[in-house]
């Protein structure tokens, strides 16, 4: 019934839907297996998209060529871009979004991708020959061939449902878990681990009093995440904050005996970063009240996603605690808060390509490899997608570096290090977070992926067209003087010193508090000067300009480690005499030796901080 | 957690949908309870609503204030009006619908209505006091309070899927069975038995040759299922059609000694008439071809539902046999067709308000009752849903007549004679189709709603403006004569027999070949006589006048017939000697011996022509 194919990716979430697509648009003929059409790109957590360090992931994935920025911004009900209030490393864009239209959107555009068929099986093993994967075999007994198989299996594999108590099996609530593939890759040498991540309840927004919360609005102008022209939407939707307080959390502590985590029930490690409600209040014993997002889950839809609010818990507890918050006091539940437990292989057994050590063509991406997050799934998807075909045509795989994308640093982070909690992306893991911002993912990547095949001319043509206006725009900020008068009357309205020569614009724009469009408007020369290009091109020109010494400064950095990478660590360098080295790290060093800084970089264990360290001692 | 709830629905179906939405309208407390907020109102099957004699239901439905016309309305592809081309008893609405944005529509609609709590959780078991049911029992642990149950559990009481050898538990494929009620009714003294459906193959729009196809396009006009005025789509996408062969039956036939139907593994019944593709080789050997309908399943989808070609054989077989259809000589599977086998229980265990006779205050409605089909469902549910509101404010149920709509000869059929086999409705199961249009269910049901609370005061207006339009509209037809010379250039073009005198419109329009829109346009005077009045008006005053003969003579049956429900018959009446009479009915009222005709009519396997045939011997 099956032809051969090039690539088959088994689980259609987050990862599995972004290498279907990748490979495909490549030119492979790829098929998707996945235990339900129904529930294709399926958001099982919270309706929303991007965020602090994610947003910029996404952003990523779009310049790439992939296909969850354009999905987020078709589907979104509210776009903001946090952090504006720091400099442009950080601002970091998010949509909340219809979690309904966030799935239906995303198989449509897998359906209009040439190269992508699908099939809705549980896949339950992989067809082996010798040290390759030559395939998958399916619950109804298919044998499917093909020349690579991506596995993006989610929180399915061996899937346990925790609530209070209570215990089930399944790979999300109602949805049936996938068994079969672990038990067949540790027999072949691998080593598979538990983690578990939770949920909070969802609950009816007609049962809530907003009148008791704070209003969040969306920006007003919607950046959106995708570098193509995507429509965005008239209206947005707001959220809600409100807040713990001691006596919800008390009314939880009730519920910590019975509490699958305290009881010892789950033996998976939880994300740090994305705390259940009971490890907040365990770990931040201090504070007395935890913000809460109330958000809804779509357009027309009353169901309301209670984010901070992720619970094992019994369900009377999650009940009792919750009716105690602010707005909360007639709460109606929809479907309480859940944990779940899963399979993942420790990433350490990948390649750099995302291919795995032990079976040759077969990749891991997404929630399999010790992530959580939908973004963090995704890019990884891209990347195994991207590899896949790669190897398949006997090229070199793709590997971003950490200071091409913050892809490069989750990839390498897990590679080089593995996880032993679910990881989850911030911009402190990124070293070159300056470099790494949102606004410039398309100047930092369209080309590379332009040149494999994945990128369309679309893209590269706007990519480049952006890139042509910020250096016209430059030039212009380089070679235009303002007067004392002129610029002053708006120098006075920002509380900024008064000029007394002449200046350039790019000095100009210098300053705190002064920033280009406002220039524009209050200078008419300069407004018609720069009026001809696109407002994204200006912001980038304006943002190179006025970050260029710390960018020059991080560009040098990145620079001197790549030098780093070749060089020899004398043969019997004594790593012990080091104490600003962490024990740990004085430990791996001095047992594997490594022979370069590059090597030793890569150590599970080892920090940039570490490298840096030694860099100084070796002279550097 | 939960308030005492006036009713609780169990199942989100579309009989589930219908009775939470009812009694919520009529002002219960309803609590709808269902295993998976993502699957409410999933279509199972095909994406399709109406169709003969279900189109009328669907139009029932809406008359009485139900949802599932304006659902429908609000996610149709394609709209036809079959039948067109026989009397207007026979004319069936059927919508092509999008099945995810069937299932949203429903899901909005039910969030939008005051009163409709929602909760998943897979019930487990009843709260029983004594003879009654006063609440549920969830997987949860949940013990959730009420004055009455619906239940409305579909396909999935210890749901069995069947694809060729291969066996897995589910209520649906990829969604998990229920187990615990039936066991717990049985032993409450419950009879339960099996039956079992099918849903065909699911294939890839983009690996089919439509030339080798014939188009079946939408109607130019959209009438639509909803007495309010819903939007209509502008476009309209189209469905084709192809056939099987002698030869893909004979690849067909390869498989049927591992068919799970032949092999005896699936014990439970199948539908007559919605019969398998074997089944229907079987059963027609000397047919060489069926029809297939090949029908998109939403806007934007590729995927593809291929009606009629219904199977649970192996999937290589359904495979081989397709590919060999023209138009699917590339064909690629989304996913196989497959058989599944569930609980339900005999009707015969309702009384006509859907109540259970065996605990009080349990209603049971759809698939469970042992129907088949969307429509059926839904009917039942809204009964389900008005009766258990009214029995809880003690008012008395609303029983329709067969006379009265679609709607009572389903519910009469079932609780008269029970069904061993899925049962859905047919034109040839209502004695009283000339009464039972779907031009005029809101003039036969709205009224009746309105009265109970249930249809809102727009409905009633709008079938009050109706009413009132046809009978002026009737008085024109009566007062309006034509002269030969305005009228003869138009029979002339329909080929009927010129007028030599003038005559009354309400003879003109009992002509054959004559119909009123074509009169308004030819005859200016006419044309503007009637302008004023809505189209929908003048259709349902050319219909009551064209057909008065054969309705004014089932109206007097139907009297006849209800004079006849008190007539006595003699204590010693010998059915033996009727030999018109069928053995089984013979033997039956012999047994049973009825003391009315009506007690007679409602004995199982005592069909109203039964009734008839008594009648006549009983000099009637
Ligand atoms: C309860 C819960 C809570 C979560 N909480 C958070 C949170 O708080 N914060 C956060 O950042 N992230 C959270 N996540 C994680 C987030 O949902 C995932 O990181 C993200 O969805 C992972 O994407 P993925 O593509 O790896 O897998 P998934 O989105 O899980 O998709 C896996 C897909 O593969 C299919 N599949 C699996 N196995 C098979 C098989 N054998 N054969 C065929 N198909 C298969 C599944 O049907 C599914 O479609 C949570 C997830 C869950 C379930
Ligand atoms: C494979 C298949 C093929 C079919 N083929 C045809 C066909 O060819 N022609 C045709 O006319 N009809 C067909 N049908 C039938 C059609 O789908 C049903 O008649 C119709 O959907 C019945 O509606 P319902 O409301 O009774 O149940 P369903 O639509 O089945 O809905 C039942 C609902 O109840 C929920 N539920 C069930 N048990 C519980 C519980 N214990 N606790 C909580 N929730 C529960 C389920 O999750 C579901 O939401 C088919 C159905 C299936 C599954």
């Amino acid at each position: 019934m099956f032809q051969q194919y090039d690539v088959i990716v088994v689980g259609a979430g987050h990862a599995g839907c972004e290498a279907a697509a990748a490979a495909a648009n490549m030119g492979s003929k790829v098929l998707l297996v996945t235990m339900n059409m129904q529930t294709i790109a399926q958001m099982s957590c919270n309706p929303a998209m991007g965020g602090i360090a994610k947003g910029q992931i996404v952003r990523e994935v779009d310049a790439l060529g992939g296909y969850s920025g354009i999905v987020s911004d078709a589907s979104m009900i509210q776009f903001r871009m946090l952090n504006r209030s720091k400099g442009p490393a950080m601002w970091s864009p998010r949509t909340q979004n219809d979690r309904m239209l966030f799935a239906i959107k995303w198989r449509e555009m897998l359906e209009a991708t040439p190269n992508v068929d699908f099939y809705q099986d549980m896949v339950k093993g992989l067809l082996v020959d010798g040290s390759k994967v030559t395939g998958v075999v399916t619950g109804m007994g298919h044998e499917i061939r093909s020349k690579a198989v991506v596995l993006t299996s989610g929180t399915f594999l061996n899937g346990v449902i925790h609530i209070g108590e209570k215990r089930l099996g399944g790979g999300r609530v109602a949805e049936r878990a996938a068994e079969g593939i672990t038990e067949q890759l540790v027999s072949l040498g691998f080593e598979s681990d538990r983690l578990k991540t939770g949920t909070p309840p969802r609950v009816d927004a007609r049962s809530l009093d907003y009148t008791k919360m704070e209003e969040q609005k969306g920006d007003d102008e919607i950046v959106g995440f995708s570098y193509l022209d995507t429509p965005k939407p008239k209206e947005q939707r707001s959220c809600w904050i409100t807040y713990t307080s001691s006596e919800v959390h008390d009314i939880l502590k009730t519920g910590f005996d019975r509490s699958p985590m305290y009881t010892g029930r789950i033996e998976g490690t939880g994300p740090r970063y994305c705390p259940s409600i009971e490890d907040k209040i365990n770990r931040f014993a201090e504070r007395d009240r935890h913000q809460l997002f109330v958000e809804p889950e779509g357009w027309n839809t009353a169901e309301i996603y209670v984010n901070g609010f992720s619970t094992s818990l019994p369900e009377e507890v999650q009940y009792d605690a919750l009716r105690r918050v602010p707005g909360f006091e007639n709460v109606r539940f929809y479907r309480p808060g859940y944990a779940i437990e899963y399979d993942y292989f420790p990433p350490t057994q990948l390649q750099y390509s995302l291919e795995t050590k032990g079976l040759q063509n077969l990749y891991f991406a997404g929630q399999i490899n010790g992530t959580t997050g939908y973004e963090e799934a995704a890019c990884q998807g891209l990347m195994a997608g991207i590899n896949a075909h790669l190897k398949i045509r006997g090229e070199a795989p793709l590997v971003l570096k950490r200071s091409d994308a913050y892809i490069g640093v989750l990839i390498d982070d897990l590679i080089s290090k593995g996880t032993q909690e679910p990881y989850r992306m911030f911009t402190s893991r990124a070293e070159f977070r300056t470099l790494l911002r949102q606004d410039n993912a398309d100047l930092r990547l369209t080309e590379l992926s332009y040149r494999l095949g994945l990128a369309t001319e679309e893209r590269m043509q706007r990519m480049l067209r952006k890139r042509t206006e910020v250096e016209e725009i430059k030039g212009y900020f380089s070679q235009t003087q303002l007067d004392p008068a002129e610029i002053n009357p708006y120098f006075e309205g920002v509380g900024s010193a008064a000029l007394t020569e002449k200046q350039k614009l790019e000095k100009i724009i210098l300053r705190p508090n002064v920033g280009l469009e406002a220039i524009m408007e209050s200078v008419p020369k300069v407004g018609e000067g720069l009026s001809r290009f696109q407002p994204e091109s200006r912001e980038q020109a304006e943002i190179q300009v006025k970050y260029q010494v710390y960018i020059d400064k991080e560009r040098e950095l990145v620079q001197r480690m790549s030098q780093m990478e070749s060089l020899a660590i004398p043969e019997h360098f004594d790593y012990t005499r080091i104490v600003s080295l962490g024990i740990e790290a004085r430990e791996k060093l001095g047992r594997i030796r490594p022979q370069t800084l590059g090597q030793a970089s890569r150590i599970s264990g080892i920090n940039p901080s570490d490298i840096q360290i030694l860099m100084v001692y070796m002279g550097r």
